[in-house]
């Protein structure tokens, strides 16, 4: 190979600049990376300014990176790269339930409930019945299996964003399935929200001419021993930003039908079950 | 297009997204880049750990930059991605000079000096005497060009990077070209020298089994009224990073022969001509 640069090369120049004996996978990525991003700068012929645009983009991005805010992952989310990764590593066979992204607002070791118990603690919004099964792909109930819920309230934040205003733990909870394979919980029919708007994530969309909001949705992460997690929403059906999610999270599949229960107290229901694939050997 | 996540049909659901009346360079550009980044994830099917690494990678790519450092600048030059942009910016017929990066330490306003003049002040280092013409491609002189030069001292560092060891404006000066478009000036032999490789990208060399050094070289703008500007630098011949430049900037044409002159007290020469093309319209 040439050593020296050539605009025809460029990609077999720096990809041969690589040692022989570098982690075979970390070379795989980078070789392909620098094809990519070259073809990408031919593709468009990027002009020296563009390039400083960019350069000045990722720097504020970063910039603004702390322990509250992940402007990167935004970034991602925003180009639909979180969704494709996530999809690249949860591929499932028809009707198991399809992974979304998990999102920034998961907190570790909600406190566990028991069936029909209400993680609403803050009062407000309108209340809904979650409920359904646990299964795996032949329709049998997993017992033992943990659903791990949250959302948020209905201003449109998690309690974590508002830690002075809600509850901890407010719309939060950990259940788990007995033999039936079911469950059941009142939270509230969640609301759609706006992802952090601004910083140069918000600014890009503002030019692309992109919203920032997220559909309404309950997030689960529904594990059992022996099966793969599933870690996904479930939509609002009819929610107005389900066909512009700012993240691209939605997939057909996720939409939960919510209906008016009439002559209860608790105003919503959602039925929503959960088919759940065996743990593969390379898991 | 259907407006719900499918990694089949990640790309175009991701460039459906953005409005009709959006900048169509903007379009063009973020169009490309999408479609280039979910063909390298699916390609290398990027797992979610090493995504994970990207997106703090970057973070702390970011969190590096300062007025005083340019971490994102450093990873497009380790990628070749600097010397590409600046190559599809600046094709220029057989003949003509070529460019290569500007790289950091430029500074404008360096001293305007006569010609012959010494642009070393430190007195480290061994004199090297620097000539040659300023022509157009019919191979004119070209009066009243400006030749900008500037170099590392004899250990390695620029004077901006020494404000407190090196005299103000060392190895930098301003010379211009009289009716017979020769310029002449005595500065060093330049040495190689590290890019900055403490932070992610210094990291990312070490994995990828390279050194973090560019070869000796100083560094020219040539401009003229009616030409199109020359950003370019000469190489010391027989350097030993030639041919392994950590920001890929060499070009055969770019290597300059440097002799030592027995006799003279000004230990070396080094001759180069410049070639400059006319400015187009469109400049
Ligand atoms: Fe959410
Ligand atoms: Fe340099």
């Amino acid at each position: 190979m040439d050593p020296f640069f050539r605009e025809a090369d460029s990609v077999a120049t720096v990809n041969a600049r690589m040692a022989e004996d570098v982690d075979p996978r970390l070379a795989t990525v980078l070789t392909s990376l620098v094809t990519h991003l070259h073809a990408f700068a031919k593709e468009v012929q990027l002009t020296q300014d563009e390039w400083g645009t960019a350069i000045d983009f990722l720097t504020r991005t970063g910039q603004l990176c702390s322990a509250e805010r992940q402007e990167f992952i935004l970034l991602s989310d925003i180009l639909g790269f979180s969704m494709l990764v996530d999809a690249i590593n949860h591929r499932r066979p028809p009707g198991a339930t399809e992974n979304t992204v998990l999102g920034p607002f998961h907190v570790a070791g909600a406190p566990i409930r028991k069936m029909g118990e209400n993680i609403c603690l803050d009062g407000l919004g309108e209340p809904c019945r979650f409920h359904g099964s646990v299964l795996d792909v032949d329709g049998r109930a997993i017992p033992g299996a943990c659903v791990d819920v949250w959302s948020d309230n209905a201003e449109g934040y998690y309690d974590v964003q508002q830690p002075d205003i809600q509850p901890k733990w407010n719309n939060r909870g950990r259940f788990f399935t007995g033999e039936d394979g079911r469950y059941d919980f009142i939270g509230i029919r969640p609301t759609p929200y706006p992802i952090p708007d601004d910083g140069p994530v918000g600014a890009l969309l503002r030019r692309l001419g992109r919203h920032p909001y997220r559909p309404a949705h309950m997030h689960f992460i529904v594990s059992a021993p022996g099966y793969q997690p599933v870690v996904t929403h479930t939509f609002v059906n009819g929610d107005e930003y389900l066909d512009s999610d700012a993240v691209f999270g939605v997939k057909e599949s996720l939409i939960a039908h919510y209906h008016e229960a009439t002559g209860d107290d608790i105003r919503w229901r959602s039925a929503f079950d959960f088919v759940m694939v065996p743990m593969q050997e390379t898991d």
